[in-house]
């Protein structure tokens, strides 16, 4: 899907020109499911999902066939300040895991009915380190945005983005820290597993970085100077999807801090998305209290690579299966209340 | 599966001599998950899932094929007493439904790759209003518990059990009352979306019930008196299961106080049972804190037929398939922490 747009410019033109939730059909969705064969309301949330769905579908029966999960990654110039408990050279490594088939999303991905891409971007340059200058140059982010949005495939149905990158989690504090206030500590977690001494260094690093940054322009001034290559993918991603009424469901603390950033240029620019789940990692349930979404499942995960969003396919297969493929109660000859 | 019993004391006693967890299998798959290609615990509840199926199925790398749902249905004589939005005839009218592939649990097994059977357990005959004697004799409890039994497919690697029968969260809030104490009001929901008058018409009636039958037997002579078809068909499923190491996903509020009968007759009888999901039904929440099960799904279902458990088919499907296909460190070639 070639992007329409070449500078970051062109990207906010897009922003704000992007299509709503049809409203005719999600009326008409609602519609549909108060004659389904159930008592009004048994099947909870997910009615209110198959109708969301549908109303971004632009069909009231609309279903998922083909979701697509799409794992971006990237390498950080502040992973040299010392921030992970994992060497940076684990995120190619995991790449490589990816594509061989053996990791976490892999297997779930699998177990759901997805399609999994992985899209490595720029590995050997690691962004600059942002506690120096900005972690992007606009055409550094513009290219992450562009490849993020190129790998939304035409036929996918269900988007679910995430990420690898060894110090992404650093990269996320700052980015929630930078927009969203409170401390440094209230957004720094310990990632893949740092120890107290570890998660107190890097809770100054993110407080240092958002000291140089902070309050410098929008949510992608923002993301350009605090984010990182894989964040801007999934940026780009959600945008494509979008565009193309295409619903996104988002995974854990990284993927929701850069969905932010779009939430802070244009106000109702995630209203395709839904929450995958609540993750382990300490600052998700503010940033998605700021989101204003509740997430789907809460199993203490905290793995990033779109794991979360990934298992939550399968919340939203189910209700659009209801949606659109129950019987109401007078094609069934059900009596009703 | 032929039952090995053909009298109550019979299941009794095959309830005494039923295979535990293997703990060797158990620790294997302990071990193998600590060398997977993820931070310790990044996988959150899915480890200790994959790890728990793996010690049932006594393999550390146990994969889930053949998941079964069975939605077992029958009529209650308490139904006349007027506790239910829904006429008693809408029983064999869903049996139907899911006959013909109608019903939200058609949907929900399909999207998850589960298999689906109903069984309908002698719907021209309700129970015997339990107000007035008990709801079965002995020789109908057998022949459910049997018929629950008969309906566990040889090839299942993971059972899931509901129910349908108008009447049954009458049934269901006299189990929990007579079972568990309280007060009446603390175990009688709205079932299907009973108003205010009929709900107190329906504590009440629950009250009366365990009146008269209350603190007579263990768990299964509670079953006997204030159960039903149904849930003694779904206590048969989950008893053959665990003769077979197959673990079981519980699902709302009448599928538990089925269970919590198993329990209360046998105090291991459960161990190889997960909760699949909090139920929006009042009285469900205490009753998973009486079987000291976590719910893996919170999505305001409260419809029964086995409908949130089945979709939490998914989250053990996953965990198997991440405990049994993920790489590790080793073979992957990524460096550890």
């Amino acid at each position: 899907m070639i992007p329409p747009f070449s500078d970051l410019a062109g990207f906010r033109a897009a922003l704000a020109d992007m299509p709503q939730l049809d409203a005719q059909a999600a009326l008409a969705a609602r519609d549909h499911n108060g004659q389904l064969t159930k008592p009004p309301g048994a099947l909870g949330r997910l009615e209110d999902l198959g109708i969301w769905y549908a109303g971004w579908r632009g069909s009231p029966k609309a279903k998922i066939d083909a979701p697509q999960v799409i794992v971006f990654a990237g390498n950080h110039g502040v992973a040299a300040q010392g921030v992970s408990a994992f060497p940076p050279e684990v995120t190619e490594q995991m790449v490589f895991n990816f594509q061989l088939g053996g990791a976490a999303i892999n297997q779930i991905a699998r177990s759901v009915g997805a399609k999994l891409d992985v899209v490595p971007l720029d590995l050997m340059n690691p962004t600059q380190d942002f506690t120096q200058e900005p972690a992007m140059s606009e055409d550094e982010l513009v290219a992450a945005l562009r490849a993020g949005w190129e790998a939304v495939d035409a036929e996918t149905d269900l988007l679910v983005v995430g990420e690898m990158g060894i110090g992404n989690t650093t990269a996320a504090a700052a980015l929630a820290h930078a927009m969203l206030g409170g401390h440094a500590a209230d957004w720094t977690g310990r990632g893949t597993g740092v120890d107290d001494t570890a998660l107190a260094h890097k809770t100054r690093v993110v407080a240092d970085a958002v000291a140089l940054h902070g309050g410098q322009g929008d949510g992608l001034e923002c993301l350009r100077r605090l984010g990182g290559r894989e964040l801007a993918g999934m940026v780009g991603g959600i945008a494509a999807a979008r565009s193309k009424r295409v619903p996104v469901i988002l995974d854990g603390f990284i993927c929701c801090a850069a969905a932010l950033t779009l939430m802070q240029t244009e106000r109702s620019a995630l209203d395709h998305t839904v929450a995958g789940h609540l993750s382990a990692e300490g600052g998700h349930a503010k940033l998605l209290e700021a989101l204003c979404k509740e997430p789907l499942l809460d199993l203490s995960l905290r793995l990033g690579e779109a794991s979360g969003a990934a298992l939550a396919i399968s919340v939203l297969k189910a209700a659009a299966a209801c949606q659109s493929g129950m019987a109401t109660f007078a094609e069934a000859g059900v009596s009703g209340a």
